[in-house]
């Protein structure tokens, strides 16, 4: 499949997930994963989707504004960088934020997140 | 040691060689190395340096807000996060950007720059 394709497809999926059901995010994050939120270090699903789901907003729609990816060179690995707008509810203007994944292939054939990193770009 | 000192490091030394002396990245890059510039796809050395050095700017300053790092899980590679303001000569206002690289380890006990990707956050 056409790396471009599929980090575009990851990303769809992963920000449509984030907006409607934060929780199901559990699945994409392993043992071994590591956020790395607004400089907070947070290592393992459980503790990762532990912190997306307390963030103080309930209602969010990321929308994306760019999309890159390149092979990381590890046991087909992926690099997928992301810019775009997070719109809370009630918020008169969106935040701007980039965020990068590090995805790593499963045995199942689907990918999981090895390494996210976020951060809001403040004006 | 501390991967975020070295990262720091890593970064300082980056931002100073492109502002100072921007072909002199090309000791950083290696052969297979990959540059994702403002969604324009460019590998190895030689060509990731013919475009540095062929932007439509000479004199620049990078000034940086933040820098996130993590283990990337490839043969000690470390993944840094960096987002900062890009001052180009002669201009009223700085530009923000956000920059991901993917560091590998050098037999010489240095680090080369195996993945970038870079992007420039428009207001």
């Amino acid at each position: 499949m056409d790396p471009d394709v599929l980090a575009k497809a990851f990303v769809e999926h992963y920000y449509t997930t984030f907006d409607n059901n934060r929780g199901g995010l559990a699945t994409l994050y392993q043992e071994g994963s590591m956020l790395t939120f607004e400089g907070q270090k947070i290592q393992g699903s459980p503790n990762i989707v532990a912190k997306l789901t307390s963030l103080p907003f309930q209602q969010c729609h990321h929308s994306i504004t760019t999309v890159d990816c390149q092979p990381s060179g590890a046991n087909g690995g992926m690099l997928v960088f992301v810019s775009g707008n997070l719109q809370l509810a009630g918020e008169q203007y969106a935040l701007k934020f980039s965020q990068m994944f590090h995805l790593m292939p499963t045995p199942q054939g689907s990918y999981y997140v090895m390494n996210d990193i976020f951060r809001l770009n403040y004006a």
